[in-house]
């Protein structure tokens, strides 16, 4: 089981809230398409990624999706619905087989109101998020669709990996998974996909990314993006 | 001078916080058009609205903007520089001739850090925040343009509006502002406007919508949403 105590939201929690997880918290693993739970479900417990995919995402009436997220190792979700009138306000679907620790959100909420230090942690948590939701929406309004697959890609690349030099990337999951993370439809990400090659000079095989040049998808994406600080160096992509 | 005891974030400050409020808090009136700061200014202020309103908005190198949000009385902003390296990461434009209350942001990270009640409301603010942005990418993903302008009217619209009666909607700020809060060219506001008019039959004079039945604008609207309860009980939207 990972060590809670590497999840940087944690990292000024208590020894009584490491003592509580020990105690209640659980390791389950789930296949590929569980559904955990959905939304406007009651919210007993909150999640940690030890490995796997999960996809965070609503649906309406008639089953049109809108993907929230795509998480992964060492990211948690689900305890936001303390906020929330203890309802998950999405669902969960397990894409890629996972292991999880199951830990009730009472733990954290208890957490939160007795230790100052960690409801300041998890102040700054949220308030993350909620600049990357902003610039998701930026992104959206700014970016076209090859543009927003590059700055996907830029995301992926490790932070001090040279310019001026032939770079691979690993695409963490399918093809149909990374549209719908990016709100496009499949033929719009494909259409997309082929304009980005004929921009920026990438090659895509199979799960691979290969480019040339960063500068190349650098200069093509991040022109349509309000951030003046690198991607690489910041924390609002 | 508005007072902050009424600003439900405020709800649960000490004492000590609004006398210092009282020492280091001062009203400014600033005229329309007024840039109050720019993205990656240093930030030592955040600010409470009085009157008018105010555009929050990010912009590339080249000058294309997208609007964050345009906020109006009772409604505060810059406060989260303080997670963001005490650097602003929007600008702000007073769009309506506003007053203004400018706060050291020292004084709200303090009381953070002292008061744990005053902690929890932020986090349940900026939870609150995060959640909005997130309906959002998801309208973006699901609502056409029209129902997008639909859903904007219906958040306008006081909770305790019977439906099958006529009913008027006051526009806050111009169609032009509108459209950028939505994120919308403005021609394609225009078109979308019309359309909406075509399936709704509301009524547009000047800076007022009116329609003949509430029911009419849920039905076209929300069906391209995931959330269950209805938008004017809920904090989602």
């Amino acid at each position: 089981m990972t060590d809670l105590k590497h999840i940087s939201l944690f990292q000024n929690a208590s020894k009584e809230f490491f003592d509580s997880c020990a105690r209640l918290a659980h390791p389950h693993s789930f296949p590929k398409g569980k559904i955990l739970f959905i939304h406007n479900d009651p919210a007993e417990y909150f999640y940690v990624i030890n490995k796997g995919w999960v996809k965070l995402f609503c649906e309406t009436l008639d089953g049109t999706q809108s993907t929230i997220d795509i998480l992964s190792i060492g990211q948690i979700f689900g305890e936001d619905s303390m906020f929330e009138d203890n309802l998950y306000h999405y669902s969960a679907e397990i894409v890629e087989h996972a292991d999880l620790i199951q830990i009730p959100i009472s733990i954290l909420r208890q957490e939160i109101e007795n230790n100052s230090k960690m409801a300041l942690s998890m102040l700054e948590f949220v308030s993350r998020q909620r600049r990357q939701k902003e610039k998701e929406i930026e992104h959206r309004v700014i970016q076209n669709a090859p543009q927003r697959i590059g700055c996907f890609l830029l995301r992926l690349i490790k932070n001090n990996t040279p310019q001026g030099q032939t770079v691979t990337i690993h695409l963490p999951y399918d093809k149909t998974l990374i549209a719908s993370r990016l709100g496009m439809q499949p033929e719009t990400f494909s259409r997309a996909l082929s304009k980005l090659k004929q921009h920026t000079g990438i090659r895509i095989k199979g799960a691979m990314v290969e480019l040339d040049d960063l500068r190349q998808l650098i200069d093509y994406s991040c022109i349509a993006c309000s951030s003046e600080r690198s991607c690489k160096s910041s924390k609002e992509c």
